[in-house]
């Protein structure tokens, strides 16, 4: 069986040397006599996989002890409600909307309290990050439990590359399509979350990472189910109750993987080389034409288009007979979308730019003979 | 590597003939040229696997059309509040508190409406299923949205072996350590719901089976988040967001595997024979005691102690020495427990049988030497 070049924006390719490891594991892992997937949970063994799985991730985005890691379940989009329902406590808030995850989760905060919109590049399509003026005033003015942003917007292809600057008031960001692919600065944000199934992991697992003082006692909502109780998780370190311990167990082989390949530096050098040579490839192309603003462009979901539908349907049948999957774009945005995560190689990539050059070639001496 | 004999309560032992296809699986499954969790949900692939497996489920329990499964995250746990934020629109329902998984979701309804306490044998250290008169008078005399019982009660070793007759009251049931381990009348429930970490495959999904008229067209608490509302999910077959995708595969390998072995009734056949194996040699023992009370037994969790703490670690020490793994009881109950759930061999049994037998006569004669 050959591996296909899996551009899937998430679920997503993973290094194929987990998935290896990972086989070498079953049935049974080390010499526990069972999968990792029939460990009680409170098991020594298990114990070892979870603590394990915390502590790189914490060596790897260098997270300060004052902020907790969890690992939790209902992807992003439990999140949108569990967010607010925590740490809305006077009511307020203020959201950046870029996007279509960016929108769910202004409109699922709205039902929970004064969810405000400060600033929104939907007037174009999401083919931008917009000012952040308003964003950074209001931090001022209006007394924010928090300010949301969604750092990557997998379907549109634009991401932040500079942060509102929040002051005191915290910053809230879903970074699920850009987690792990470069350094950040985790003290910049209150609380950083992202579902695993982009750069962390398989789907399944949501990793919550939230500064320990914005907890509280209780959640700001008094209907805040229990489970989604972010204080009683990180005091039980994510297992009030049974988590994924399977997922737990890939993420944490996924954080091992990215410390002994380098790093977040590493990471997002190896990103930025496969992002550019797309863009690059795009700027200079007579046919396809990337969909998001250069400022705001993305390095890990690399939007474009040719001047047709037709012709992106036919980009990307023939894309499937070279082992190019996954590069139709979100049926909400249309194109295509290369999502070139960690895992994705850059000879997946170069495979990708080959079939852009060819296409590009049949297609103008097509129009030549016309 | 030799298996061990695992008697963990949940996440539990799985079929092996399960983990080697899984293990065949990767790193890629079938000619899709990746594994299944590199799957977008979306993608035909992934599509056919989660249609595959309701449907193998459908077939295995019976389940008419009339009720949607759904396959969640976030454990039974997410479900306490699911329940009563989806079903209590009059706000009043009724819990019989058989343990402490019972007891959690009775605390966790209470906090959403009036959610009353009609039968409970906490008084008796829940080691037996109460009387169920009070519980059909209060379906008759007090206007509840549903009545709340927890099956099987894991740490306790108990379990209905009658259902309490409730008229027109819907019936909700977690049934997380008694699933797929009998045939059931699905017709008598209103929801059935269960973790998949016992006999449904690994943790991280949480199987809902809901009669379609239940749901409505909103839940009954406006603070419910959308990625718990029964209707949303039904509506977009258990997809709203990205679902556990690798977990909702190992279910559908296990539902194929419990099709392929008998169905229902070869699951129920086996795990009598076990319990029965068992419970005979309690009943015969003089050192050691069963805990539940004899007509409220389960087939699931056989629950003993000798008349010692220190002889019940010596006896689970010399177990595990014997490859016999996770019979200690849980921290609230104490003494031991072996979980026979459908993957739990006769073998397995036959081997703690064994050492059960061994270490009567070592310690009795141990007695007599005194």
């Amino acid at each position: 069986m050959t591996r296909v070049h899996n551009f899937s924006a998430g679920p997503a390719a993973l290094p194929l040397s987990v998935l290896e490891e990972i086989k070498n594991e079953l049935p049974e892992y080390g010499d526990s006599g069972m999968s990792v997937m029939e460990m009680s949970h409170r098991s020594p063994a298990y114990q070892a996989i979870i603590e394990d799985a915390e502590a790189t991730l914490r060596r790897v985005m260098g997270i300060p002890s004052n902020y907790r890691v969890l690992f939790l379940q209902g992807g992003a989009t439990l999140q949108f409600a569990g967010i607010p329902m925590n740490l809305m406590r006077r009511g307020r808030c203020g959201h950046v909307v870029t996007g279509n995850f960016a929108k769910k989760a202004w409109q699922e905060a709205a039902r929970y309290g004064d969810a405000r919109v400060l600033a929104s590049s939907e007037d174009t399509h999401f083919d931008r990050i917009p000012a952040l003026d308003a964003v950074e005033r209001a931090c001022v003015d209006d007394d924010l439990d928090y300010v949301y942003i969604c750092q990557n917007n997998t379907i549109f292809g634009t991401q932040f590359h500079t942060l509102p600057n929040c002051g005191d008031t915290p910053l809230v960001a879903d970074v699920s399509s850009c987690f792990l692919s470069l350094p950040i600065d985790v003290e910049r944000y209150g609380l950083i979350y992202a579902g695993a199934q982009k750069n962390a992991g398989a789907a399944g697992v949501t990793v919550v990472i939230v500064r320990d003082d914005l907890i509280g006692q209780s959640p700001a909502n008094p209907y805040c189910p229990t489970y989604m109780d972010y204080r009683i998780q990180a005091d039980k370190g994510s297992m009030y109750n049974t988590p994924n311990t399977f997922g737990i167990y890939v993420c944490g082989k996924i954080f091992r993987w990215i410390e002994e390949t380098g790093g977040l530096v590493a990471m997002e050098q190896r990103n930025r080389a496969k992002a550019n040579l797309l863009y690059n490839l795009l700027d200079n192309s007579k046919l396809f034409c990337g969909t998001a603003q250069k400022d705001s462009r993305s390095i890990a979901n690399v939007t474009f288009r040719t001047p047709s539908k037709e012709l992106d349907a036919e980009f990307i049948a023939g894309a499937a007979q070279r082992g190019i999957a996954n590069i139709k774009g979100h049926r909400v945005a249309g194109g295509m979308r290369a999502s070139i995560y960690n895992a994705v190689t850059l000879e997946s990539v170069r495979a990708l730019a080959a079939w852009m050059d060819e296409f590009e070639s049949l297609h103008c001496m097509g129009q030549r003979s016309l």
